[in-house]
C-alpha cells in the first residue's frame, strides 16, 4: 500500500474537545439549573476542573480502562466526569438510574466499575443496591464530597496519550430479553459521532448556540450533544433534575436556548404547557431533536405551527453513538408532504450505510415501500458487546442488526414500521403493530394500546390488540373495528381485543410486549372476538 | 489497551463519498459551463461514469498507488476523476497548469505519473512538454478519446477494499526556493476535512447547497468543495475555463449558488464588476470563501455593504488539505470590530491544533499581539513531503512549520502577519513586509508595492520598498513618508524607495520577493533615501 503523508496517527480523541474548551472556547458558559436558579462556570473554569478530577482519580488508584461509574443528571459535574474520565485513559460507564434495581446490579458487577460518582439527590435511591456491587471501591458525592476532592489536586494534569480507538464510554442497552448489554464507544467514535451530528443536515451546532439536552447523559451519551457541544464550542444549559415543562420553558426564554432534545413525551408535556402560557417564550429555539420512538407527525405540526419551534426527528440505538439519521427534508415541501417527510425517521448521516434484508436473508430494495429488517455499519456502530458472546447474533457480517423492521427511499431517507420482534406475521405478510396501535389510540376513547401477535393455525399469527380506555370512557370491540375499517387494510384488522388496566411498561418506559404475550399465553388476558368475519 | 467495541476498523475512504452520491443523492446535478451555455449530470448518472472509467483506468494497467495525472479545469469530467482514481486505490495527481513548464517536467518525473488526463483546450500548452516526461505511457485528451474509453466499460466495478491512511491524492507546492514539494493526501485526511469544511462555523454546507468552487481543482483539491459536496449531496457548478466575472456572475444567478470560493483577485474583479453591472443578481450567494492570500478588509465590507455577499476569509496550505482555519466572528460584533475581525485569518478548525514559535524556540504567547512562526498539527496536515528528504525542516516534533509569522488570541483566530522569509528583522524587533506594503498600496498613486529588508549594520535588516506607480500618476519617496507616518510605527518607515516597473511573481502569483533580492544583492535597483532621519 502507498500510504499518504498526512499526520494520519494523530488520533481523533476527546482529549482535543478539552483543548479546545481550555484554549479556544474558554468564555464559553455551561449553566446548570437548580432549585431556585442557575450556577455557572465557563469552559475554561471546568477545563482546570477537569485537570484536578483526573488528578484524583488517579489517585483514587484509576488506571487506564478502568470503568469509573456515575449515577446521575445532566449537570456541570457530571460533564466534568464525561471528559476527564475519558481523557485519563479510563472508561466512563453512566448508569441508567431508571434500570431496575436488579439490573443495575448486574451492570455494575458486569462492568467491574471501580468509582461510583452520584449525585446528591439520588443518594438515597441508590443506596440499597450498594451491598449488590462487588467491584465499587469507593462511592463519591458529587457535593461536598467531590469538590474536596477537586480541591486536593493542582489545576494541571498530565494527560496519556491515547490511541483514538481505546474505550472511552459504556452504556448498557436492555432489551426485554437477556442482561443488558454494554456498548462500549471509542474516542474515535465520539469525535466522528459528534461531527456528523453538527452537520447543516443534521443539529447544525455552531459555537452561537446554546444547547439544551433533556435527553439524560445516562443515556447513549445524551445523544452526543454534550461532545459535541465541548467540541464546537457550544454554550450548555444542563436540566438536572429539573425537567418539569415549566422549569424547561423557562430555562429556554431565561438562557435563550437555541436548540434542544429529548423524548417524545418530554415534548408533549411541553406543549401541552406552552399550549396554556402564552406568555411562555421559546422564541430562541430553532430545533427541539426529538428520538427514541417514532414521533407523531400531529405533535411536529403542532409545535411548528402554534409554536414556530421545528421538532426534528433523528433515529438511532444506543449501539449506533447514538444518532444514525435525522429527518431535515427540504424546507420547500408543501404541509402535507413536509409532515409525512419530517415524521420519517430521516436521512443516514454521512459516514454511515444501511441496508434492508428480508426475512429470507434478500437484500430488500430501496423504493420507500419492501420493508426489511435494517442493518447499519460505519465508523461510530458497534461492532461487539462488551464481555457478551451471547450478543453476537445482534452482529452480522459486519452489519448491526437493528431489529426494526424499514424502508428506505431513493433518498437513503429511513421508514421504521416496527420493531423486527413485534411485528405481526400474517399470512406471509407483515402487519406493523405500531401502525396499528397508532391507529387505534386515534381513537378517542382509547388512552394506550399495544398490538401483539396471537399464534394461528392457518395464518400464523393475528393481531390481538391490548386497549386501555380512557377515564370515564367506553368503547366496544365493535365500535374500534368501526373506527380502524377506514384507515387500515382489511386484513390487519385486530381479530381480538383485550382490555386492561394498563400496559406493562419496561424500565425505559416503553411498551412491554414480552410481558403482554406471557399473559396471553398465560391465558389471563379478557379478550373479546371482533365482529362477524373475524 | 482496553478497546472500544465499534467498528473503529470501518475506514474513511472517499468511496463512501461516491456511495453516497450514487444511494442517497443520485437526483443532484452537477452543471458545467461550456462556450455558450451549460452541461449536466445527475450524480446517479456520474456515479456510473466513475464505474466505467475505474474499470477503464484497470484496463489501461493502472494498478494501486499508480500516479494517475490531470491537466484540467474545474468540469464534471474532472469531477469525475477525483473519485475514480483514489475509490480504485490509485492516486490522483493534479498538475497545477500555471507552474513554469520546467516545474512541470519535474513534477510529472518525480510522481513518476503513469497516465495523464488533459482538457481539450489546454493539449496546445501542454504539448511541448510532453516529450519531456518520462513514465507518462498515455495522455488521455477529456473529450471524445475520454467518452471512447467510458463508452468501451460496463457501468459496474469491484471496487477494492481500502485503508484509510491509504493515499488519495498528490499535489505539488511549489515555494521560492528549490524543487516544488509533493503533498500526499490521504482518504482519511479528505474525509475529516470534508466534515469539517462543512460545518456551521465554516462553509455550512448543506445537500441544498450549490457550490461553484472558482479556485482550480489543480490547486489543493479546490478547497476541498468538490469532495464535500459529493460527500453531503450538495449540487456543483464547474466553471470550467469560463472564470471571467461576466460568466461567473451569470452562472451565480442562473444556477442559483449559494456557495463560490476564490483568491482575493477574482473577487475583486466580481466586485468591480457588479459595482458596473446593476442588473447582476447575486442575491442567492450566502457565502464567497477568499483565502490564498490575506483579504483586505475592504473588500469584505464593499462586498457585504454593496452587493450583500458575506466574504468569508479561510486560511490554510496545500500541505493543510488545504483550509486550516475559517473567520466567521459572530454576527453581532459592530461594523468597525467586525471587519477587523473578518479580515483576520480566523478560527482553527477542530481537530486541528495550533501554537506560534519565537525566533529562540519557544512557545509563544496566545495573546493577540506576540507573534512567532505559526505551526499547526491535526489529521488532515502533511508529516513530510514525497520522496523528498530535504523537506523535513518543514517537519518540526509533529508539527508543520507553516513559514508565516502570526499571532493568535484567546479564541484560537490567526492573524497571520507576514512570511517568515519576508519578515524584516530591525534592532532585534519584526517589522510585517505585509503590513507595511498594504499601508503603501493605500496611496492613490501606487499600484503595487513589495518590501524586503536591506542588510544593515546596526539594525540588522531595515525596510527598502519596492513600488510600482499607477499609469500616468506620481509619487516621490517623501510623500511616501508623509503619507505612511500616521499609519505605521516610526521605526517601519521604509529607509529607501525603490521605483520598479513591476513586481516579479512568481508561478502562482504571489510576489516574488526572492528575485527583488537578488536584484538588490546586484546593484540592480534604483534607489532613493527617504526623509533625513532614515
Amino acid at each position: 500500500m502507498l500510504e499518504g503523508l498526512m499526520q494520519d496517527d494523530h488520533p481523533l480523541t476527546l482529549q482535543h474537545a478539552l483543548w479546545r474548551m481550555r484554549h479556544m472556547n474558554a468564555a464559553q458558559e455551561v449553566v446548570t439549573l437548580t432549585e431556585d436558579g442557575y450556577e455557572r462556570a465557563t469552559y475554561g473554569e471546568i477545563a482546570e476542573r477537569v485537570d484536578r478530577l483526573c488528578a484524583a482519580l488517579k489517585e483514587l488508584g484509576v488506571q487506564p480502562g478502568d470503568r469509573v461509574a456515575t449515577f446521575a443528571w445532566n449537570t456541570q459535574r457530571h460533564l466534568e466526569l464525561y471528559l476527564a474520565v475519558p481523557c485519563m485513559g479510563a472508561v466512563l460507564h453512566t448508569l441508567n438510574i431508571r434500570l431496575f434495581p436488579e439490573q443495575l446490579t448486574y451492570i455494575v458487577n458486569h462492568a467491574e466499575d471501580k468509582l461510583l460518582f452520584v449525585d446528591e439527590s439520588l443518594v438515597d435511591a441508590l443506596a440499597p443496591l450498594e451491598e449488590t456491587f462487588e467491584t465499587v471501591e469507593r462511592r463519591i458525592v458529587l457535593g461536598d464530597e467531590y469538590e474536596e476532592l477537586l480541591a486536593a489536586q493542582e489545576p494541571r494534569f498530565d494527560y496519556p496519550e491515547l490511541d483514538e480507538r481505546s474505550a472511552a464510554g459504556l452504556c448498557y442497552t436492555s432489551g426485554t430479553t437477556g442482561n443488558p448489554k454494554g456498548v462500549m464507544y471509542s474516542h474515535r467514535s465520539n469525535i466522528l459521532h459528534s461531527l456528523a451530528c453538527s452537520l447543516p443536515d443534521a443539529a447544525a451546532i455552531s459555537r452561537t448556540d446554546n444547547i439544551l439536552p433533556v435527553v439524560p447523559m445516562f443515556h447513549a451519551n445524551a445523544w452526543g450533544y454534550p461532545y459535541a457541544a465541548a467540541l464546537l464550542g457550544a454554550k450548555l444549559t444542563m436540566p438536572s433534575r429539573f425537567i418539569t415543562a415549566e422549569r424547561l420553558t423557562k430555562a429556554f426564554a431565561d438562557e435563550k436556548v437555541t436548540i434542544t432534545c429529548g423524548v417524545p413525551t418530554v415534548w408533549l408535556d411541553v406543549l401541552h404547557y406552552l399550549d396554556e402560557h402564552e406568555e411562555a417564550d421559546v422564541s430562541s429555539l430553532r430545533m427541539a431533536m426529538c428520538g427514541g420512538a417514532a414521533v407523531p407527525a400531529s405533535l411536529i405540526q403542532a409545535f411548528e405551527e402554534r409554536h414556530d419551534v421545528p421538532v426534528i426527528q433523528g433515529w438511532g440505538m444506543t449501539e449506533t453513538n447514538p444518532v444514525a439519521s435525522v429527518s431535515r427534508p427540504p424546507e420547500e415541501l408543501e404541509s402535507e408532504e413536509r409532515w409525512t417527510a419530517r415524521a420519517r425517521q430521516g436521512r443516514l448521516q454521512p459516514l454511515l450505510e444501511a441496508r434492508l434484508i428480508s426475512e429470507d436473508g434478500e437484500v430488500v430494495a430501496w423504493d420507500g415501500e419492501s420493508t426489511g429488517e435494517l442493518e447499519v455499519r460505519g465508523p461510530w456502530v458497534a461492532r461487539a458487546y462488551y464481555e457478551d458472546p451471547e450478543g453476537a447474533d445482534k452482529f452480522h457480517d459486519g452489519w448491526l442488526r437493528t431489529g426494526d423492521i424499514a424502508s428506505l427511499d431513493d433518498e437513503g431517507s429511513i421508514r421504521v414500521s416496527d420493531r423486527a420482534k413485534d411485528v405481526i406475521k400474517s399470512g406471509g405478510e407483515w402487519i406493523s403493530s405500531v401502525d396499528l396501535e397508532n391507529a387505534i389510540m386515534a381513537h378517542p376513547a382509547v388512552r394506550e394500546a399495544a398490538v401483539i401477535g396471537m399464534p394461528h393455525e392457518r395464518w400464523t399469527e393475528r393481531p390481538l390488540a391490548c386497549v386501555v380506555v380512557g377515564e370515564g370512557k367506553e368503547v366496544t370491540p365493535d365500535e374500534l373495528r368501526e373506527h380502524l375499517t377506514p384507515l387500515v387494510a382489511k386484513w390487519w384488522l385486530p381479530d381480538e381485543v383485550a382490555f386492561v388496566d394498563e400496559i406493562p411498561k419496561t424500565s425505559v418506559g416503553k411498551f412491554d410486549k414480552k410481558a403482554l404475550r406471557a399473559r396471553l399465553a398465560d391465558g389471563e388476558l379478557d379478550r373479546h372476538a371482533v365482529g362477524a368475519e373475524a
